[in-house]
This record gives C-alpha cells, structure tokens and sequence, in this order.
C-alpha cells in the first residue's frame, strides 16, 4: 500500500493535482476524540498558497469536507474520509508537458515506471497531494494536545525554516523553542525576524530572474514521554527519517547532531544522565530526543533539506516521450521557495509518526498484569 | 512488526547480544536462485570483528546456518532461516550494567519502554543483531546480481568512507565508482589510500586515549533500471533513509546533493535530461538517481552520518535504574570507530531495499496485456 | 488497518449508513487497465436496494465517481477513490437506537468496544459499507476478464442462491456452471427456475408475517491457472474465507465438499490426476480449486450461509445502554431476506482476493531469469 | 509475508518436513510475561505424533528451544525465537514423490506455483509445519490465562472432536464447556466417552483397510470481553475463519449456528439482550460470541470440518511431473485420522487470533484521556 502511511494510525492519500478532488482516509484514529471540521480547515489553511507574495499565486480554497468517522463531534473509531475538491484549473497550460519531460520532475520517472501517467500539474506527483497528510496530520496534533502520558502533558510539534539559499539562521537565535506566533510572524517562517527580512528578500530576488531556491526546516518536539519507537527496523528515526523523505523535493534528514556529529569524539558526544526535577535527564541533546531508536523523554530535533523548486522560468533543454532532445519554457504560476509552506507538511509528517507509534507502544504495554 | 523489514522480500531478525543465537528468517525470496551458504558466510565475514587492529578484538565464528527454504542448492520460495549461534561470552562482565545507564548507550531507552531489559552487551540493541541483517543481505546481493531487468545487467552496490573524524576524501578522488577491491584493500575501506592511511592514524590516536570516533559512508549504486520505488510514502529514498535510520549508531541520511543541495538554485540544481547511448539519461546527478521517488537509471547516491561509539574507556557520571547519581567506567573489548565494520551492513541493507522495490513493481507491472 | 482488504490489490473502505457519504479507495491497481464509471456502476446497480418487490424498498440511487487515479480512460497506478452520496435519509426513525439495542445487531458490541456509536441505521455496521466492496470489485472483475495467464483465458466467477430458509436446489440443477442471464433471470439469483419460484414465495410469506430468513450462496470461478495462494497463512481457501466471513450475517463457509467431506474416506475424496486436453487435471474436484492452499487449475466451489435478517417487525425484548430491560418494535423498512442482494456482494470479494493473490504470484515469480 | 500471522502479535513460522528444523519467530509479545520453556514443551507434546496407537507411529522427540526474547523467565518485548529440530528422517522413502504427484497433495500446486519443491515428506506443505504454531500458540495462551480484562478472568480455550467419519458426538452431550480431563482422557478427544470408543473402533477399522476417514472438531472459548474484533474486515470471525481454513486438511468452518441457522427464521435465531448477574448478556447464543464482527461477551464456538487424510495405502492413479499417467502406492507410517492430533494446534491458532486482537483493541482504546 504505497499510498498509504503508519501502522496502527493510518493515513491513506489519494487524488492528482487536476483531478476532481484530492483526500485522505484515516483509520485506526481512537474513538471519543473532540473533532471540528474547523480545526482541520486551519491546518489546511497554513499550507495553502496564495498566503504572500512570495509563494505561488495559485488560488485554492481548499475547503475540506469530513464524510465519515465523526458523529456529534466526536470520533467514532471508523475510519475518517477527507474530501478536498480541486479548483477548475487551466489544465491546457499543462499541455506540453504531455510529451515533454520537465528537468528533474517526476514525469520521466512515472512514465517508466507506469507507461501512462497524468502530466497536468504533475498529476499525482504534484506537492497537492500533501494536502491529505495535512488534514490527516490536524487529527493527529489533536491527539497530541491531549498528551501521550508520562507526566509529560501535551506534546508541542514546532517547524520552522532555518536555512533559505545560503542565508543561516544564527545557532544563538535558536537556544529557545520557538512559538508559533514566532514562527507565523513572517511569511517564511523563520522565527528570527532579522533573518526572515533577508530570507524574504532573497526569495523575491531569485524569483525576479525566473529562478528557484532550496532550504533547511527544523523540528522541535517536545512533550513526548520516554519509550516511543521500536527497536530495530522501527526506530522513532528511521519513520521520521522514512516520513521527511517521502515529502517532495527533500534531499536530507538528520537527528540531533547529525552530520556534524560524525566529527565529534564520543567523550565530546555522549549525552550523560542525570536526575533532574524526579526524572532521568541527559544534561545535553546531541542524540536528539532518541537513544537505541527510542524516545527518552529529552526534546526531538530534527533538520530536513529541502532542493530549490524545480520548475524555473528559464528555458531549460530536455527530451520528448520519444527520447527527441527538445527545450522547454516553464510559464505560469511559479514558486521560487516551496520551504515555508512546506513547515505545516513537516510538522503534519511529525504528528502522524508520533500517534502511530504511542498506539504501538500502547498496544505492547497495555498488559499491566503481568 | 518492529523486527521485520520489506513489505515483499521480507527480513525478520531475532536476537540478542548474549543470548544463545542471532538469525533472521526472508520471507518472499523468488523460487529457483541457486544459493549455496558460503555465499552468505563471505558476506557475514566483512561484518565480523577482529578482522584488523583498528576494530574490537571480540573473536566471534559466526558461522552460519541455513536451516530451510533452500533445496538442493536453490531456493524453494518458501521461507529462509538463518541461524549464527552467539560463542560463549563472559558475560559477567556486564554485571555493572545491570544498574547502570551507559550514557547514550540505549539502556535508559529500553528500560523505560519494556521495565525490562536484558543487560548483557545491550541485548537486542546490540550491533550483534545486524548478523541477520547482513545474512539476508546476502541473498539479496545474489538477487541482484542477475540484474532487475530494463538492459541494465547486474546491480552492484558498493558502500565505502567518505569520512573519520574530520578527515574528508577529496571529491576528486570519488569521480569513479570505487572497485570492491579498492575498498577492501584497507581496513577502513575508504578507497583513497592516502585518506585511509590518515583515517587508521587517527583511529589509532584516539583509541591510545580510550576515546572515539564518528565517521560518514557513502553509497553508490549502478544497474538500477528506471521505475523501482513507489509513490508517495513509499518513494524508494524514503525507504532508503528509513534502512539506514534503523542502524545503530547512525544520524543523518543524504541523497544526490543532499544538504548541500539546499544552498543552490534551480538553474544549477536542475539535471537536464538528454539522449545518450539511446537511453533517456541526465547529464548531471544531483538527484541522487530518482525523481518523484522513482528510479530514474542514474547511479544511486547517498550518504549516512555515523556518530562516534558510545562506548569509551573513561570515567563517565550517569545514574543508575533507581535514579540516583553515579559513575561507570567503560572497560574491556572496545572498538573506537564501528563505521569500517557498517559498510557490509549499510550494502545489505540497500540490497534489501532494492529488491523489495523491485518485487513490489513487478507485481504491479505484470499485466502486460493492458 | 481493519478497514483494507488485501495486501497489493487494496481496497479501503469508509463511511457510515446515515453520514454524508459511503466510499472506497482502491490502491495497488495495475496501470493502464481501461476502465469507466459505468463498469462500476453496473455492479452497484446489481446490489442497489430497491429491485425488486421482495427486498427492501429503500431508494438509493447510488451514483459513483471516480475521484482519482483513471486518466483518459485507463488506470494509472496511482490509487482510485470512489465516492457514493448518501440519500438523505430519515434518521428520525433511528431515535429510539441511540438508546436501545437491537437483538443480534452490532448495537451493543460497538458499544461495549468504542464507548461511541453512529446509532442511525447500524452506522458503519451497516451492509451500506459493501457499497465500497463492490465498487473496489469492479475493477478487480474487469483485470479478471483480461485472464491471469497460464492459457486459462479471462476468469469468470459466478454467484447465486443455493438456499432460502429450507428450499434448497437440487444438485443435480447445479451440474453445469450457470450463466449470468439464468442468475439474473429472477430477483432471487438462484439459477433453477422452480427452486426459484419456491423461494419467492417463502420470502413472501415470510415478510407478510413481519419475519426474515437466511439463506447459502455458491460461488464458482473458473479460468484460474495454477499457482495462486501461499502456504502457509494466506491459502487462497483461507483468504477466501477471511473475505466471506467480513460479510454481515455470514455464518459459515466451506471450499468443495466442505462439512460433508468429513463424512468421507480417503479413498473416496481423493481427487486424481490424470493429463487432460494438455493439461494436469484432477478426475474429481472435492478439493474445491486448491491443493495445499494453493489453485491447482480447477474449477473453484466454495459455499457461505447467511443468518435470517436480525431486523424484523415484532417485538422483542432488549435491554437499553444503561443495562435497563425494555423492548424494541422493528419498524419501516425491512429486508426479509438480504441473500440476493449479497450475490455481487460475494463475487466482489471473490475478485479482490484473486487479483490480489495474483499479483503476490506475479511478484514473486517475476524471476524468470533464475 | 505468506508466512507470517497476526498483526501485532505475529507468528512467522518457517521448515521444511525433512529439513534440518523447524522453528517460529514470535514478534510482538508484551513485555513481562514469565514464560517457561516446559510450557511450550507441553503443547508440542499435545501435537507431537506416536502418542497413542491410532496415529501415525513417526517418532519426533520434538525438543523446542528458546533462542532469544526471554531473559531471566520473563519476556522482554523482543522476539521470541523457537527452534525444534528435525530428526533423522528416511527420506530415501519419498523417492518415488520426486517425480509423481500424490493425489490431493499439495505437490502439483507447489510444483506448478513455484516450478520447484522439496518432495521429501510434503517439504513446507507438511503439517510439521505446526509445530511453529503450536509453540506460538503457547505463549498466546499463556498470556490468556491471565485475562483480558472486562472482568471475565482467564481465557479458557477448549477444541475437542464432535465428529470423526459419520460417528457424531449427540448435542446433549455437549451442552456443558468440557475439562481439558475430559478431552485428553482418550486418544480421540472426544470428551463424550461413548461417542469417543466408537470412534476409535471406527479409526482401527479404517487403518486395517489401508484408508483414512476426516472429522469435525468443535472449539469453544470463555472469558473473552467484549469488545474484541474489528469493523469491517478483520471482524472476529473473519480471522479464526482464515486461521482455520490456514490448517492442512481443513474444508469448512462454522461461528454459532452456522450452516444451520441459514434454515431458521429471523424471530427464531436472534440472540435477545437481557441484564445477567450485572452485565449486558444474551438469552441464547446462536451468534455463537459476536456480533458485528465484534465480542459480546459470550461463548466463542465455532466448529471446522477436516477432510479425510490424502495419504492411504492403497495403489491410486496419478501422473508425474512430466504429466505421464502412472500409478503411486503409498506406504510407510500413515496417520488414519489426523484429526485429534489437530485440536491443540485448532487451540493454538485460536489463542493466536484472540491476543492479537487483544493487542489492537487496546491500542485503540489506550486513549483513556478522551
């Protein structure tokens, strides 16, 4: 079920960017949980475009419908269908990308792979189909508001762009974790303003010239008891690592220290125990929230890379479905810097791996008798 | 499942460091490979310690068993077990971590999750568990050795160092794919001899001081045709990240430009497609070899950070299971730098990725009369 | 995941009796299959409530669409949603639900499991769930008409009532395999005229007494090569049953001489090969289509019996959700006997857990070259 | 994975009849549990052959050893590896099923399915192949006897023959749950003494002709709470319905009234509510323990029809791989009724069923905050 995501909370995504319609089902979601349709429609909302101008103009609505699960405002522990329609789109603008594959998009690959594939917008390629993960993901934060237990209360999820081009957010500016209002401030996403002013200003400069943009999001996570993740394929990290990746355009994954860890010694890197305020602490992060793939109670932190978009207003060679060398013009809507509305996505990805796992590790300790 | 990896060709390894064996069980293997157990002994002999005197001195057989799935030298398509009995160990050696969290060692992790754990050499978050990675690993590096179709011949997978400490491989050095003998000729299977000789250097100092060290491994992969890997949370990188996650020790995962990529534009990140030798090829890699999380015939790419062993030879403060402050000194067999040791685990697991994906697209792609 | 079926043929279905919507997404289909709406509708039309004078009146149209994942005309890959309105419906008659149990319904068990429950019309217990079952079973039908190899041609599978209450038909007008036109010939599906008629007027006189009654449905498939199903869990008789027993009011299922096969020697089931028409066959076909799980090229025959209705029109005694005994008068609409309606119900999920199993045969023997 | 049951509490099971073992990997266990080995030796003895004169005199010592996840008499939470090794077996016996097909074997679907097999004894197509799940089962059980909660105290899981041949067990002898004394107290465990001396005269008969006769074996289970099983596929039936039909030899399996209650009306088979020493309780049990898919806190029974044993002592007709008509005498140790043998593993599968849902329920129920 390559379209499908979790174990024991499952989120199954479907629809192509100019189709009727794109959604997800959620299944295996506990029953008696409080649920709006409102509270789904605000996490839509932060991953739409159109929010600035420095995103793409696309214009979505992107109003979602839940069709099943919930009852009175409540889960009923059936699955949840989410249904969101597509806008009438200018498909004909998608026209010649039918026969011409666009340089390091997915078209060449799907027809490989396929032999027939749907090339308007991308077609299931496309980032819409994040959509789904988004409003699967607001049901899992919603769970996550409630708290996993361990004395720990609710688990907070914050992403935020550390990284636009080669402009770097001081490590200084990072110490603290994040709220939301900080990282909402600015239409990137950077909860420190200097370097969000110079991160919106690179983005409308590289746009100006018809050209595109990578970044760097982190993660912080905190509220999550120690004992989430399963030894040895199903390491907290590695469904992380599995969710980051499978998000378009992202290129690396790294957990606490990460590559910059590899140039550490281990009497600089272990992260030494302590009892601090009744519980077992360590008294610094380099692990990253993880020991042995399981969660130890310290704050989950983790960066994803992101390549600069790949549709650019340049003209760019190429070749045909026939293997014909061509070129090709990219026009249209253009986003010079998917990054910033990619944090929803992020943190979406971040909620859904947490819920599946503190039901999988439920599942195993619920036997207190023993 | 936690302890079983692949959706079609699947492994299930068991185990722990001390107990009386290690195995994994594949599941899904194709019928009539021919497969004789050396195959899978060489394999396990690359991973084995003592093999030099810049890794630890544990002296371990691990001879391994075949106990069904192959007759008569090929396999029946029913499931493989594979057997490597633990020698005798002293365990008494471990008595102090019976109370004691080594730090950034797992023991905190799993005792938090289970209230039990098996202290003896890190019971099941041992390295010693992946025995049976690299068994099944085995056969499927057999697998792909007959190729996966699409007129590219056999895959090869080849893993090697980038990186020990802060001593780098030049990028010059790493234009060409790296022969098996090139990487074998050190016993820090770097393929650059001057690199490697400062690696086993520092290897060498920093054991002196019962210290260690973190190092980077690249992976490259050729023969892969165009189409393996599957949308959207099943994109082959994704799959990739998440095998390499689930290592021990490991940090961060990048493929094609990786984190670096994030610094460029699109007009210099973008690989354009051409015609050449009649196949649709890029004319760079910065993908890593797939697009949309599909293959797309380029070479695969991709690196893995490794942080330094926990395990050092000095005076370390914790705390113990009851939470009260402490210290442990680390003593006995220890090995400074376990990333020479992963190269053998980082290809197994790659192999058993690839041949998952490929299972998983030939089902899909069986119905040629459409 | 408890609502998907199969492992690479999927079909996930959602929605609640009285919700807004039923639906199903399907994920796993081959690309390249050509496929419309109407094929599906045809199905849905054969299920749809209303066809007759001896099954419920309830009005439901019943339209499908296709949201995703058919581009052109023909499948691409990527997963199909299809959607089914619900009528707005008379929920009102439910109120007297929301607090008592109906006898020999889901009422108490989802209660007693989620704390919660859609009390209008049985909620997601409802038969409305198979909406999405055979939606999903269309398609899976129309990969069956291309064939699955092995010079079998396409495969069809034919349903139909061998039993109403205590009419049974006779073995001897089950001889030959049915065709569709004597199935449909009457509203009750069963392919012998004069048993027909008999059951007709049963069901009558039953509904006018404000009873129900139950019924056996046969299914025969024919076309399936040799090879489909795995040992040891996932026999195809084993999947095939797990399908049948989903169903609401299924009480039993049996493959080929089934109970009665019990009563016999071995030297008396036994069904012998002998080389027919080029062909391994077997002299008899007690096994029913298997031999160790497995299709062996014959005919497959399995049987499954349906419970009468829990839904009648008299008064019963019940208890209420505070355990307070009380009694419940079944009103409105009211299906005497669902069997008839179930006959494309069992053929859908008949097809599902061919073309699933066919695919995990293609995966796995994909290998030719070995 | 064909070779793996269960969702969270798994069992893969691997072996071939005459290769060098057989074993099982348990994944998912609960932490905690103390577990003996000579708990597990004692089911296998249940299962093992040569236990009384009216089954096949192949002696198998059937030694079981616990290769990993327990520690110290409990389990850890990781797998439970469990190895039993074949003994010297004749295989020269089976030469002659190298080339010819036994009838109503599985050796023409293996040799079809897989283009290769191993002959000796069955290969993976023996019923050796339940010593794994009979070890398995084991644990399950273990963790039965201490209850699922709701109250209901230990899980009790009774499986005893009602039928061998046309020799049935008369209904008022079985109206009270029978003692495992009961059961074992004669070879063919029927607890009905009677019924029990005719069938083990009719056995001898039987084996004295060279033939084989099937039987039917009832299983009835108390204590379960309700609320386990899950809407809409893996209802609670729908899983013992493929763990029974996953058996060798198995044709049908019936929940409660089964076959019989297709011929009852609807006001005739509706189990009505009542309130029973404080709980919700039904007045009959023709739903035979769920509804909906779902317990309801009563009886679980359920009944599977076995086919008489393929293998007879008489010369039959067959054809070889070739597809050359011949003929095939078998010979050698012959099990005229495998039938008893089969109750513990029917209890095995059973208890394997009801932990893994166990396990689910609790996952999804966890989040008591809601």
């Amino acid at each position: 079920m390559p379209n499908t995501f979790g174990k024991l909370f499952t989120v199954t995504t479907w629809g192509e960017s100019h189709g009727p319609a794109v959604g997800a089902v959620v299944d295996g979601c506990p029953p008696r949980l409080p649920l709006e349709v409102a509270e789904i429609q605000a996490e839509l909302d932060r991953r739409r475009p159109g929010q600035s101008d420095i995103v793409t103009p696309r214009k979505e609505e992107d109003r979602v419908e839940i069709l099943s699960g919930v009852f009175e405002g409540r889960t009923t522990g059936t699955p949840i269908s989410l249904l969101v329609r597509n806008a009438d789109h200018r498909s004909g603008a998608y026209d010649e990308m039918r026969d011409k594959f666009r340089p390091s998009h997915a078209d060449f690959a799907y027809q490989a792979k396929y032999g027939i594939r749907d090339h308007r917008g991308g077609g299931r390629s496309s980032a819409r189909e994040t959509v789904g993960r988004v409003a699967a993901g607001a049901i899992a934060k919603k769970i996550l508001q409630h708290g996993l237990g361990g004395g720990t209360g609710g688990v907070e999820i914050r992403a935020f762009l550390t990284q636009v081009h080669d402009i770097v957010t001081p490590a200084e500016a990072l110490v603290e974790f994040p709220t939301l209002a900080q990282v909402e401030a600015t239409p990137v996403r950077c909860p420190h303003p200097e370097t969000a002013a110079r991160m919106i200003e690179r983005i409308k400069a590289v746009r100006s010239e018809g050209d595109s943009v990578g970044g760097v999001i982190e993660c912080r996570i905190r509220g999550v008891p120690a004992g989430l993740g399963e030894p040895v394929f199903d390491r907290l990290e590695a469904d992380l690592a599995k969710a980051m990746l499978s998000l378009p355009a992202t290129k690396a994954f790294e957990l606490g220290s990460g590559f910059a860890g590899a140039r550490l010694r281990g009497s600089e890197h272990n992260d030494l125990f302590e009892t601090r305020d009744g519980r077992v602490r360590t008294q610094t992060n380099r692990s990253g929230g993880t020991q042995g793939g399981i969660s130890n109670g310290e704050e989950i932190v983790f960066r994803v890379a992101f390549k600069p978009t790949a549709t650019i207003l340049q003209l760019q060679k190429t070749v045909d479905v026939h293997g014909a060398e061509t070129e090709l013009m990219g026009r249209g809507r253009h986003d010079p810097c998917v990054v910033p509305r990619a944090v929803p996505i992020v943190e979406a990805m971040a909620a859904l791996v947490l819920v599946d796992h503190w039901l999988r590790h439920a599942a195993q300790n619920r036997t207190c008798a023993f």
